[in-house]
C-alpha cells in the first residue's frame, strides 16, 4: 500500500491534528538523547483513546503496515527506532490519571502518563508507587510495563511486573483485551498481563494499568558508606538484611571512577566521602517509626564501621543532604555526557560473584584501543549492574569487541545479557548467550500467534 | 490407540516399576481428600527425571494420548480428575532438592518435592521460603507453580509467582524448555516462565524449579484480636501498615462460626479469646531485633486496644501460645470433616467491601434449603476470602444455587471467582464472571500454539 493511501485511511479515524506527516516529522526524534536524529516515519500517530489505538492498529493489521510504538523515549536498546515505511504510534496523549482508590491502594491510569506524574499524585495521598528510575521524568508508564523496567527499589518491591494488577492491552488485530481489576490475587484462568508486561510492545499495545501501591513510610534516611573489598560490600549487605532487612529500600553500589565523575566539577553534588575508595555503597532505609527510625539506622551503620565492614560512612541528617547523596546515584545521565559515543550495558550477574567478574571486565575493557570512560554502577542487592563506557569514536569493530567483552565474561556465570533495559533491536545478536535455542524458538511461537503478520514492533527482541 | 499398545511404548522407556496399571490403580487416587474412590486412567507413570517425563509426552503427543499430571493432590478444582482413556502422570519421584544457594539465596529443586521439606531443609541454612499454606505437607512444589499457589504471606511476599526464578518445564511435544537461572532480573527476551506458573500445567509440565529465598527473620509474634464491626478489621490493617507495615506478615481473618468450630470440642486448640465476636484477626509480625520486636509489637497491639479498634487481643507469648494460634488459623481441614458433602470456594473481593459482600452470601446462602454450615475465612489483606460449605447432599441443583449466590456476589463487586486455586475443571462453568471472552479467546490462542494435539491437561480451565 502506498504512503498516501494508509495516511488517508487513517484520517478517517483520527482528527488530523493528530497525524503528523512530511516535515513536521523532522521535528520528532526516536529517543530522548537523540534529538539531533530526526524520525524516520511514514506519519506519526497520536491516538488520544484505546478506541484509537485499536482502530490504527486494525487499519495496519488488514494492510500488513509495520508499526513502531513510542513512550517516553527513555528505552536504551533501540526499541523505537523506524524506518521510512512504518507506522509510529506515541501514546503521550493518553495522559490521564483515571483513579486513585486509597483504600484499596491502587492507581489507575493511561499508558502515557510520565511516572514523576504518579509518584507526585500519590505522594498526597500518603500512598508510594515504588517504581523508581532515574528516567522516571520522562518515562511513561506504559512503556515501563511493556519493558518491565526496574530501577531503585526491585530488591524490596519487584520490578514492575510486580506492581501491575490490571492492564488493558490492545492485539495487533485490534481486539482490545482489558482487565482492569484491582485484585492482587486472581487465578481466574491464565494470567495473560504477564505476557505482554516486559515483551518490549511486541504482543500488544498497553492503554490502561492499574497498579497496586503501598503506604508512604514515615521516614526515609540514606547512607552511604565505602570500602576497598567487595567480600566487605556483601558482608555490609548481609549485615544490613539481619539487623534492618524490612527497612532495607536500596542497596546500590559505584565503583570509584563512577563515584569520582559524579562528585566531579562536572555535577553540582558535594563530596561526602573522599574518593580514593574502590566501592561505594546507597543505603536506603525507610520505616514507619518517627521516634526510632532514625536511630536505629545509625546504630547499624555505627555497628559496620566499628566491626571494620566499611571504611568510612556518611548518614543523611536531612533532605538536603539526602538528596544530595540520592542526586549522586541517580543523575546518572552526567556518565554518558562524558563522551560523544558510548555504549550503555545492563546485565545481571549471580551476586556473589560481581566483584570479580567487574575487575575482569574492567582489566579486558581497559585493553581496547577508543575505550575512554568505564562507568559500572548498580543495583548489586539484586544483582544488576550497570556500565556506560565512553569512546573516542563510533566505530564498529570497537563496538562489538566492547559487547563480546561484557556478554561473553556475563555468559561464563550464567547472568543475563540485559537485567531491565530488554533486548530491542540493539542486544538481539547476543539474546543467545542468556537464552536457548528452544526457548527463542518458543518467544516466537507466541509472537507468531498473537501477531502473524508480524506488523507490531517487528524485528525487536528476537 | 488401543491401550495395550500404548503402554508397550512407554514399557520400552520407563523400568516396570514406573508403570502402574490393572489393579494396581485401585490403590491410586485422585485427590488426598478423596482416597475412597479408586483412579480412572490407563496406566500411571512414575517418570524419575526430566528425560523420562519428556520421552513421555514425545509418546503422548505422537499418538494423541491425553495426560494428565498430578503433583501432592491438593488441588480443590477437580485439577487432578482423569477418566479411563487418559495417561496419568505423577512427579512424586522427582523429589530431590538439588542445591540450596546461601550466598544467592535460592533453593533449586525437582517438581515433586513437598513443600514443607524446602521449607524444613533451607530453614537449616537460616533462610525463609515463604510460600505458606494449610496443604504444605502434602502439596509438591510443581503443583504450586503451576497453580500459582498464595496463602499466608501473599501480602507481604507476593504469590508463587514472585518467588520462581527460574524454571524447567516440558512442553507437550517434549521439548525441554530449561531455565534455572538464579537472577532477580532478566528481562532478556520474552518472560517464558510466566507462561506456565499459574496455567494449570495446561502448557507445560514443570520439571525444575528455582526459588528465591530471604534471610529467616529472627523474630515472629503471633497476635489474634477481635471486633464486631468490619470497618475496624479495616481500621486495624490500617494502623498496622503505619505502625509496622514492613514486619507484617500475615494478616487473617476468621468470621465466628469459623472460629468457634476451630476452637470447639472438636480440635485440640485453646480458645484464648471467647466465642462471641463477629470477627478474629490473626495478626503475624516477623522482624530482626530480638531485643525491641515484641515490645515494639505488644505497643501497637495496645495502641489499637486502647483507642477501641479491637474489643479483645492476646499475644502469643511464647512458641506454644504461636502453634495454638496458627494452629487455629490453618487447620482447616477440620472445617471440611464437618459435613460428608461441602462446596469450597476462594474469591477475591475489592478489599473495602470484603464485610457486606460476605454478609450478603452468608443470608443468602441460610435461605438454601441443604445449607448447613457456613465457614469464611480467609487472607483479607490481599482481599481473598475462602467459604467452606457443609450440606446435607450431594444434590445437583443446590450444588449451582451455591455457585451461583458466591459467584454473582463476586461478579458484581469486579472480583475473582478464583483468587489462587484456579479454574481447573470445577469452575470452567463460571470463568466467564471472572474473565471477558476476548480474554478467555486469546487464552485458548496461546493453548494452540503451544498444544495443538490438547493432550496436556486437557479441558482444564477453559
Amino acid at each position: 500500500m502506498s504512503e498516501i493511501k494508509i495516511i488517508t485511511l487513517f484520517e478517517k479515524i483520527l482528527d488530523k491534528s493528530s497525524i503528523i506527516t512530511g516535515d513536521k516529522l523532522k521535528l520528532r526524534f526516536y529517543h530522548i538523547w537523540k534529538t539531533d536524529i530526526p524520525l524516520e516515519s511514514i506519519c506519526l500517530l497520536l491516538p488520544k483513546d484505546t478506541n484509537e489505538v485499536s482502530a490504527i492498529l486494525r487499519i495496519c493489521n488488514d494492510n500488513n503496515q509495520e508499526i513502531v510504538i513510542h513512550g517516553g523515549l527513555t528505552n536504551l536498546v533501540g526499541s523505537t527506532k523506524s524506518s521510512k515505511n512504518q507506522v509510529v504510534v506515541s501514546l503521550e496523549k493518553m495522559n490521564k490519571i483515571i483513579e486513585i482508590d486509597e483504600k484499596g491502594k491502587t492507581v489507575t491510569c493511561e499508558s502515557g502518563v510520565i511516572i514523576e506524574d504518579i509518584i507526585t499524585s500519590v505522594r498526597e495521598k500518603d500512598l508510594l508507587l515504588p517504581l523508581n528510575f532515574g528516567a522516571r521524568g520522562s518515562a511513561q508508564i506504559g512503556g515501563a510495563v511493556s519493558t518491565n523496567a526496574g530501577g531503585l527499589r526491585v530488591f524490596k518491591y519487584g520490578m514492575t511486573r510486580s506492581l501491575v494488577l490490571g492492564l488493558e492491552v490492545v492485539l495487533p488485530d485490534g481486539t482490545v483485551i482489558s482487565s482492569l481489576k484491582k485484585l492482587i490475587k486472581d487465578n481466574s484462568g491464565y494470567d495473560l498481563k504477564h505476557l505482554f508486561i516486559g515483551s518490549e510492545g511486541t504482543l500488544g499495545v498497553v492503554t490502561k494499568v492499574v497498579l497496586r501501591l503501598y503506604k508512604h513510610p514515615k521516614t526515609r534516611y540514606t547512607s552511604l558508606a565505602a570500602t576497598n573489598d567487595y567480600e566487605k560490600v556483601l558482608k555490609l549487605l548481609n549485615f544490613m538484611e539481619d539487623k534492618i532487612s524490612n527497612n532495607l529500600t536500596a542497596f546500590e553500589l559505584f565503583w570509584n571512577d563512577t563515584y569520582k565523575q559524579m562528585v566531579s566539577d562536572k555535577t553540582m553534588y558535594n563530596k561526602y566521602l573522599t574518593d580514593n575508595y574502590k566501592y561505594y555503597v546507597f543505603i536506603e532505609y525507610m520505616g514507619g517509626d518517627f521516634d526510632n527510625d532514625y536511630n536505629a539506622f545509625e546504630k547499624v551503620i555505627m555497628e559496620v564501621l566499628d566491626k571494620g565492614i566499611v571504611k568510612d560512612a556518611v548518614l543523611g541528617k536531612d533532605e538536603k543532604e539526602q538528596l544530595n547523596i540520592w542526586g549522586i546515584r541517580e543523575d546518572v545521565a552526567v556518565l554518558a555526557e562524558e563522551r560523544k559515543f558510548d555504549q550503555h550495558f545492563d546485565i545481571s550477574i549471580p551476586i556473589a560473584q560481581i566483584g570479580e567478574v567487574i575487575d575482569k571486565i574492567i582489566i579486558e575493557l581497559k585493553s581496547c584501543k577508543g575505550v575512554e570512560t568505564i562507568f559500572p554502577f548498580g543495583h548489586v542487592a539484586d544483582g544488576n549492574i550497570h556500565f556506560i563506557i565512553g569512546k573516542d569514536s563510533d566505530d564498529n569493530d570497537l563496538k562489538s569487541k566492547i559487547n563480546e567483552i561484557i556478554y561473553s565474561n556475563t555468559e561464563l556465570v550464567k547472568g543475563s545479557i540485559s537485567a531491565e533495559h530488554g533486548i530491542g533491536l540493539d542486544k538481539k545478536k547476543y539474546l543467545i548467550k542468556s537464552r536457548s535455542k528452544d526457548e527463542i524458538e518458543l518467544m516466537k511461537v507466541i509472537k507468531k500467534s498473537i501477531d502473524p503478520k508480524n506488523i507490531l514492533n517487528p524485528g525487536r527482541v528476537f
